[in-house]
């Protein structure tokens, strides 16, 4: 097969969820943890070819990001106290819109809930107007949601009503709780089986809560992403780089989100693997300078403004187009945005099937002043799985404002530049004696003022001679006059710039992009739909090579073992498979276990040292020296080569029985 | 400087912690986290170095185990039901004994009370004597307790109380809440501060609680190991192993433990990364089929015997000796014990520093049936850093028992057996008129009657002529005559034997045994103190080579970009160093970061393409074509060459300001 007809082949057959996931239980990919207790929804556990493919996957993410651009890696806690989660806003805002239903004790998911019942209206509305199913070209993004709402009644909907619901999914991402509240008052949405009202939806915050420590007083959360960790350690690694910036810090660890209602597999889950980096730049040069580098990656986009005219027709240019027409805001940005996308085709994603989606105003996370995310299609639609975020400024200022400790960049001028500020000036021996105990926090206070509040301040002591203001825990209002404090505007020579550096993201959902590599690899061949192939590029298919002897007859194993060795030398990760089953049969379960390679052993092997080499997707094979065979496996697998490059020089090899051995 | 004379530098100069500590923070190998929010005790990140020298370590324990002896790794979820750790024993086991301080609210950690009060007495006891410090060789295990007693008081004590306590304190591992109450009233051991007296100990489970999903109604924990994950998916990994045993599972990564007062920095912390092997084989046969591999290995080993004889003395024999004795109970406990020291050595732990320590009775886990300890001496004293237990059936069956489900294995029988078992029949039609909507539950509840209860049951049935019992969830008494059911001994010809398997369980907390390489790896060159070296083996150091170009020269740029694309190529892990300061100082700044190879490049290189390496620990400089020096490196650094063997073929190079660079 060439590599037309092997595309040809993996989309001859329709995809089939059912199959995927008979064949990912089936294999141990992945299972349900605890489901020998039942289990717990959004709980997963990965058996042995899924943990190893996440350990690639994973593996290729360090290489393709922290070695090629020298980023710096951090391992940090999971365990957060309170207060860091209530300065970056995740204590107050990280949460989701829930209603009880007071007599069942069943919660739903508010924004999940008026969409499911809106959409089931609409499906019985069609239904009554005789618009058959087959008709109606579903939106994939809402193949995802279908759960609550058991039974499509054929009822037909008044022509404004059918409009006004449309323009209220279109928008559903977007609405507050108790927006969604009054819509679910206004369309009477209640419990979808048993039609009583609920509760108003409620926020729930999404971080799993504990408490550190055996005196119970120290809250504390798991971690709702990596990114604070790194951003708290700012200081450190910026002394590790020797001060200079820009520069990426990197994480790679397991996050949580207390999901109200997880569905959709893996791709909705409780606890699940993140990767990210941050890379800190100065806000006012966000050029990038291997940007050039990229410029000619061509990629679908989706922007804000063919979203708000509701379509979904992407527009495809190069990142390079898409920078210049800004577009895309900045180089860095689109920097990342192009390496993301080399990432994900690197690991199996399908080209076809990846779109960049821009942040509509509404839906973006609270610290994000843009975000682009990589979403990949599944049968489940469009997935966001990797986001890419300007989190500006955000996160550094607000842990430096709690903690007053200073989180910027100090930046030696070529030239110095005149600066005109504002200034505080404290005559700190007449503090003691009026404010006694509190001297200290009215101090503070003073001397963390802004330039906006010394301004305001400045003019209130210029007009009034004093000044009146609040300080956190001193009781009243504190009072003093121009000998206690002097507020004026100089102007100075600066040798040194100070900023807080901007921030930009790219945050890995890794369990979901795993989910839909398995989507975009998994075929059925055309001759026997039975067998399924998982074509995952070999750099990380979990097992790299299948060792078949032949038979079991004990001549083969001394040449089995000597190639065993060849390959742990060469580090190649590989199966033996000594079993008595048929060649066709071993080979079969390995298609399904993604295998890209099987050797095989046999009676010609004892004589001249050689074996066959077996392509997984095409089936193809070629003979040669175990020696050769193994280069042509580490050239395929580890340097990039293709089948064609990787082969050649090896003689191509028919089995007489190959008919039969494949499809046994 | 030849292998002798750097074993000797490296001793040389004493060892002193706050270096260490004070080149770890400096160089971000970790750092207490939130430290900008004043920190949390017992939670640390790792920094650059920190985090890349962990990753290396995983690796090589992945290839060490699990490649190696091809083990099933599975990733399963920290979050954990209430139910699983009920049934595990953790929820009523896993805790130590807490007394609180009423007045103040101080909670102390009773057992480390007890013996640092014990101990700071036993200490003004010899000063009271006039016995000095420096006349006390002080046993290093009791080095790294001394937090809470701030004052040693000269006091005498009697003969008789000094004997006492130092029998307590030889067996403070091993008390009971009560007791350690006892021990506190009998020897009037309050806070050590103010000494007032304690509340009672109690005790505090140390898995950090959770609430899983909206309602709040599931309880869950933090995984307190990764083993019950591993447990939980048996069948699975059975089934995946196509039911052959033995076979091991294996998972690394994070769990949790809520000290009561963490502290000794890296080695007892609430959040820490584990590696856990779980080997099930048969109870019957616990020989090991590589087990004549290891034979030789000589190890240190501290057995019960010798500890209950009060000795520290160890026994130095060969693991083969040490199960032909029986003192380590069987072959697959031995080589596993012998994997373990291969391993430890491979990353770094000083030989002269490891034993294995056997579990005292009073100190195993609930769950162990045997348990060694690998035992890393460090500053603190010996710290207990690998596990080697052997948790017989335990787990499987409390899993097993609780959930009705099967976790056996069924092994084909050569020949066939006659067995005698007792049987149950059912009538079952006679079950729902009788017990309507309680038939299912007394029906399981008898089919689920384990071997003794049908013997006992039996019994009571034949004299009485019926049985009487209760049933969960029944309410009142059961009761049925011989017409609903039958139970008999019955031989059968068995042709399958279905047994559950044992768990041999090594088991590497990483955290500890990086703070111990740490400890181990660390000198000062005698001839400049101030000059610390973190001697890592290359395999896993953090970065394996600086790249040094000698001045910032612009001739020299190309030079190193060629260099930099050679060693990128072969995938080994560098990094440049072009800043201006002198070659001696960025190698002083990489020895502290532990780099084994530095590449100078300078002049000559232009004209030539030679460069120069240098060893880190020797200072031994050669000179060689580049690919030369990449070659040398590479062998030394994956393929276990010495520096001898590895650069033979390479001038030896005498830089003319070699003592200026050095000391520069």
């Amino acid at each position: 097969m060439s590599v037309e007809d092997i595309k040809k082949a993996r989309t001859a057959v329709e995809f089939n969820r059912e199959n995927l996931e008979s064949v990912l239980r089936g294999r141990f990919f992945y299972a349900p943890a605890f489901d020998l207790y039942g289990g717990v929804s959004g709980l997963y556990d990965y058996g042995p070819p899924g943990c190893a493919f996440q350990a690639n996957v994973v593996d290729q993410w360090r290489k393709h990001f922290i070695l090629e651009e020298d980023m710096l890696e951090v391992d940090c806690t999971m365990l957060t106290p309170y207060e860091v989660l209530k300065t970056s806003g995740h204590v107050d805002k990280f949460s989701d819109w829930m209603c009880r239903d007071l007599k069942t004790g069943e919660i739903f998911r508010a924004d999940h809930l008026v969409e499911e019942v809106l959409e089931a209206r609409l499906k019985g509305d069609k239904a009554a107007r005789g618009i058959s199913e087959a008709d109606v070209e579903e939106d994939a993004d809402k193949k995802k949601r279908k759960k609550k709402v058991k039974q499509i009644k054929a009822v037909k909907l008044s022509d404004h009503v059918v409009k006004e619901y449309n323009e209220v999914l279109a928008k559903i991402d977007g609405y507050s709780g108790p927006e969604l509240g009054e819509l679910m008052v206004k369309y009477n949405i209640g419990n979808p089986v048993t039609g009583e009202a609920l509760e108003a939806p409620k926020a729930f915050n999404l971080m799993f809560e504990t408490a550190i420590g055996p005196s119970g007083q120290l809250k504390g959360y798991l971690r709702p992403e990596t990114a604070q960790g790194q951003f708290l350690n700012f200081n450190k690694l910026l002394e590790f780089n020797n001060s200079k910036t820009p520069f990426a810090s990197a994480s790679i660890g397991k996050s949580f989100r207390n999901e109200i209602s997880p569905r959709a597999g893996l791709l909705r889950v409780r606890e699940f693997l993140m990767a990210e980096i941050e890379h800190f730049l100065d806000p006012e040069d966000k050029s990038h300078p291997r940007f050039h580098e990229v410029k000619d990656v061509k990629l679908s986009f989706l922007p804000r403004e063919v979203q708000e005219a509701g379509s979904t027709e992407p527009i495809v240019k190069t990142i390079g187009e898409a920078v210049e027409s800004k577009m895309v805001d900045n180089e860095t940005l689109g920097y990342f945005i192009a390496r993301i996308s080399q990432f994900l085709l690197s690991i199996g994603v399908d080209e076809t099937k990846m779109r960049f989606r821009q942040h509509m105003a509404n839906e973006m996370a609270h610290y994000a002043a843009d975000c682009w995310d990589g979403e990949l299609l599944t049968s489940y639609g469009w997935i966001e799985c990797v986001g890419c975020a300007d989190r500006s400024a955000y996160d550094l200022t607000v842990h430096s404002k709690k903690t007053k400790q200073k989180l910027v960049v100090r930046q030696k001028l070529d030239e110095p530049v005149e600066v005109t500020k504002w200034e505080i000036d404290l005559t700190k021996k007449l503090f003691g004696p009026k404010f006694r105990k509190d001297a200290p926090k009215v101090e503070a206070h003073l001397l963390n003022l802004s330039q906006e509040e010394l301004a305001s301040k400045g003019e209130e002591l210029k007009n009034n001679g004093k000044i009146v203001f609040k300080v956190d825990g001193v009781e009243g209002d504190v009072e003093m006059d121009d000998k206690f404090v002097t507020i004026e505007q100089r102007t100075k020579t600066e040798h040194v710039r100070e900023f807080t550096p901007n921030v930009i993201e790219p945050s890995f959902g890794i369990g979901r992009i795993i989910y839909s590599v398995f989507e975009h690899c998994f075929w059925s061949r055309p001759e026997d739909t039975a067998r399924a192939v998982l074509s995952f590029p070999p750099l990380v298919a979990p097992s790299k090579v299948l060792l078949v002897p032949l038979s079991n007859h004990k001549d083969l194993a001394p040449v089995t073992a000597e190639i065993s060795k060849l390959l742990r030398r060469e580090k190649i990760p590989f199966k033996v498979d000594d079993s008595g089953v048929s060649i066709g049969k071993r080979y079969a379960r390995n298609d399904e276990l993604g295998t890209p390679f099987g050797v095989t052993i046999d009676f010609e092997s004892i004589k001249d040292g050689s074996v066959t080499l077996r392509e997984r997707d095409s089936t193809k094979q070629v003979r040669g020296s175990a020696a050769d065979i193994i280069k042509a496996i580490r050239e395929i697998t580890y340097n990039g080569a293709s089948w064609e490059e990787g082969t050649k020089g090896l003689a191509p090899f028919v089995s007489q029985s190959e008919t039969e051995t494949e499809t046994e």
